[in-house]
């Protein structure tokens, strides 16, 4: 089937399922749904980038298709608030045509910061509020109903998709803490009655299909934090995911019992307080401080809340380790608690934040000596029992690498009705599902869009390769000034140690190449080849290196 | 007191101990030890870039303070054939006199091959073998008594040093597994007789210090390896480190037993299984094969060792994940065993490797799903063995960085009889011991050298910080010609998307900066500041960027 009639056309009487972003990775997640001539669409979200990804701020998916279909769109669905769910619409919302998009209370309050942040204005967008259990209808084929999941963000949703050739449970991000702070787990009950009408199709969340048994609940990591600031007896700094409303609430609720005033410091700490706090999902007995504000309080009083736990190098607690911030320094006695782990492609920021703190003289504590963190993704046993409750026909195993999926595949394959079969997808494949079918007819663009300074898109893997080229090696640009006689200049950055005999050595090689030319009337194409080429032999030759070299002939 | 001072001149009747490498680190490792007007030198390790260590191939310790006290050097210790112990060698050893360099069979020919591989001649040295329990005088003030330690390399040593203050214990990497592959466990009998005669200073491996337990024993993985590879039905590849040589040797046996021939793939898998089997340390029943030798064995009938479970871009198993081996591809039915761990910072190159695996629908086992790794060194119950074992006065913890070294520190504090003192010390620091002293009085250069292509020592961290800055931005290169009229080019890598209006934009600034200096008869320096201000402010304002820019005037 041509790529392009299956985009355009959109063949009658099937679902197309279409992950956008998600699908063997992990971040910027987005689904299209199409059914005939009606598309929904699920979350749009970022993703951070690798070390191949220098200088990239930010990467959102591509939404070609949704651009090229974009009269067919007929509805948004938000799972949660996290950036690599909501991250990436203030690039996308606008370019798309408004229409009506669900999402929790806490959901839409993000979305409406992070989109006045960026500009975006309130009257582009059509943002309507539902709860668990709110069921609506999008388009005429598709109608969602929302599923209280628990995960490390209040107010998230899984939800059931009926659609004209049957159910479609998406899990969302969700972990099955039965002792979630909110007092409210995951909806297992309608996930079973789900399974009892029949669900065609499961999408499930395969982070942590590697990992046995289950995820620590967030209760547990109350408990424990609570053991370990009591034992405090100087000021404590908790650093975590500033999104982990739950636990924010929770330290807070512990300071209070521990006599210690909460001082919140770090802009996006601030941020998710104050929303959380005017949307009611935080409550404190005594407002919460800056830093500015501790006046006379001993530091047996005090706490602070504070960015950093991934050590990005401007967060507060970054700052603190290196020594650099304008109004706290630590010092011996200080307790630095770090209520997270590593993000994958993080662990050596973290690493070189922690020995910093441990060179003051700090008192450090962490995961896993310490368990004061807990995964927002379920493991092994619960992925099991949300397969055994839904018994789907079919498994699309998402939200994960393909060794997360495989192995959440195989998961699928040990309990006692199997899925008939299940699809290791990408981003970009065309799911074609019917009763009888489930397979891969097609693709549509997808992948990675780079977001850089202010630029949206116009860095590609082109530049990618170029940086990683300086990066390792270096630029030196050779000008030549072709009259009266030839001259020769060079300038480098990231090279070599100036040297004056390598650069006369290279200013020779380099003069050689272009009196010859010259006597041979060669054309500048040809003059700037011939010097491109015998500098970049000496250079490799004489230094072992392989700098990015730029040629520049003025005449 | 004055640096050079100290440094020249040695006080007599005290021991300085001075870090040259790996206090404070994980990675290139090297110790001095000086008594009077006498010098002798443990090791001469190498370690590896970190990510803001872009395009260097390796670092060597600094060795200035050798260099200038090369005539009071007496003899060289060396602990084990490790590269972070030995892969410095080749730049090393030839900057200095040459002395006797004692060392077990298997270090000194891994020595000898790295030297011969550098072109360092077997005469420039002077290479004594050495046995467990063998003592050698090192000048009049020295005597060193190897002793053996297990380690994930055989032949692996720690010393006493019997030195005019009292004796040191120096435990070398080491880890106290009981079922060694080599039946030969830990000298601990001669630890002990060690402590009973009083050690005044230890100084002991903190690699694991954060690790609870006992690490795990190399029979234990063997046997784990063996249940494992015996449920493989197609051909297995099994990665791990090269250097490993008891594990080598477990895997052929295991292969023998399960009647599978043992190909191997990899120069330095090769190299390592060579040199083992030449000085006695492995044995085969038949010869390993190459994979052109593989004939009509089945796919049951052969094992590959193969190098790659660091996810090296060029070693074997990253070809065969990639499908750029030129003689061997993947395919299902294939089973990959990563007997290894990432080491800090290769998670996202080892992730890679493995995701493309399960991609080609190949079985991958690796830990901790599957117990067949074990790290070289011991973890908390082992250290704190040693510490028991060997009572020391003082104590300084090594290898490792200070989140380690401080966790072994507090280890120390929990035996009956802690040290009276223990220095968390750094590379370079001059640490003075005598019966009743122990402290850190002056200090020696000490860093990290940088070995790039051919050059030793011509990058910095300033052309480090030009990469990293060139890697996030690109590099931008103004030309401008002065006369007859001004004109200006442009040309850029890893910048933007080559963008006519905006390239346009950038030589008008440049082009008004110009005119004005002209107008005003700047001279051609402050003619190449306004170019590069004007440039760089417009281009940081209309992109968001700030690229590395290069401002060149020719005239």
């Amino acid at each position: 089937m041509n790529k392009q009639d299956n985009a355009q056309a959109g063949p009658a009487g099937h679902l197309e399922v279409i992950p956008l972003g998600g699908m063997g990775e992990i971040g910027k997640n987005m689904f299209a749904y199409r059914y005939d001539d009606e598309i929904m669409v699920v979350d749009g979200g970022l993703a951070f980038p690798d070390s191949l990804q220098p200088g990239v701020d930010l990467i959102i998916p591509r939404i070609d298709y949704l651009q090229q279909n974009a009269a067919l769109i007929q509805g948004w669905v938000l799972t949660h608030g996290h950036e690599d769910h909501i991250g990436g619409l203030p690039y996308i919302l606008p370019r798309l045509p408004r229409v009506p998009t669900y999402g929790a209370k806490l959901t839409l309050g993000l979305v409406r910061e992070k989109l006045n942040e960026y500009g975006v204005g309130e009257a582009d967008t059509d943002l309507r509020e539902v709860t668990a259990g709110t069921t609506v209808r999008i388009g005429k084929h598709f109608v969602v109903e929302f599923v209280r999941m628990t995960h490390s963000i209040p107010d998230n949703f899984g939800y059931i998709l009926h659609t004209p050739v049957g159910q479609v449970v998406h899990t969302g991000d969700f972990k099955l803490d039965e002792h979630p702070t909110d007092g409210q787990p995951s909806d297992l009950a309608r996930l079973e009655r789900a399974g009892d009408s029949g669900v065609l199709l499961l999408i499930s969340d395969s982070t942590n299909a590697e990992r046995p048994g289950t995820t620590t609940s967030e209760a547990e990591v109350a408990r424990n934090m609570e053991a370990l600031i009591a034992q405090c007896r100087g000021r404590v700094f908790v650093s975590t995911f500033a999104s982990q409303v739950h636990r924010l609430q929770n330290i807070v609720q512990i300071a209070e019992r521990l006599g210690r005033r909460v001082v919140i410091e770090g802009r996006s700490m601030v941020k998710y307080a104050q929303i959380a706090e005017q949307l009611g999902y935080m409550q404190f007995k005594e407002p919460l401080l800056a830093s500015e504000d501790i006046g006379d309080l001993q530091d047996s009083q005090v706490l602070f809340l504070c960015t950093g736990s991934q050590g990005q190098p401007m967060s507060v607690l970054s700052r603190l380790a290196l020594g650099t911030h304008a109004k706290i320094a630590l010092r011996r006695g200080d307790s630095v608690v770090l209520s997270s782990n590593p993000i994958p492609g993080n662990e050596e920021a973290v690493n070189l934040v922690v020995n910093k703190l441990y060179e003051i003289g700090v008192d450090v504590y962490y995961p896993p000596t310490y368990r004061i963190h807990a995964s927002g993704h379920g493991s092994q046993d619960e992925l099991l029992q949300v397969l055994q409750l839904t018994r789907p026909k079919y498994f699309l195993p998402w939200h994960g690498e393909p060794r997360h999926q495989i192995n959440h595949a195989r998961i699928a394959q040990t309990i006692p009705q199997p899925p008939q079969r299940t699809l290791v997808a990408k981003n970009g494949d065309v799911v074609r599902l019917m009763e009888n079918e489930f397979r891969v007819t097609g693709t549509v663009p997808a992948g990675a869009v780079y977001v850089d300074g202010l630029g949206v898109g116009d860095i590609g893997d082109d530049i990618m390769l170029e940086r990683l080229g300086m990066s390792q090696e270096g630029v030196l640009v050779v000008t030549a000034l072709l009259h009266p006689t030839p001259h020769v200049d060079l300038v480098s950055r990231g090279f070599v140690k100036s040297n004056r005999e390598l650069d006369g050595q290279i200013r020779k090689v380099a003069l050689d190449a272009l009196e010859a030319g010259l006597r041979d009337k060669k054309r500048p194409e040809d003059l700037r080849d011939d010097l491109y080429g015998s500098v970049r032999r000496f250079v490799r030759k004489a230094t072992g290196r392989n700098p990015v070299l730029i040629p520049l002939l003025v005449d």
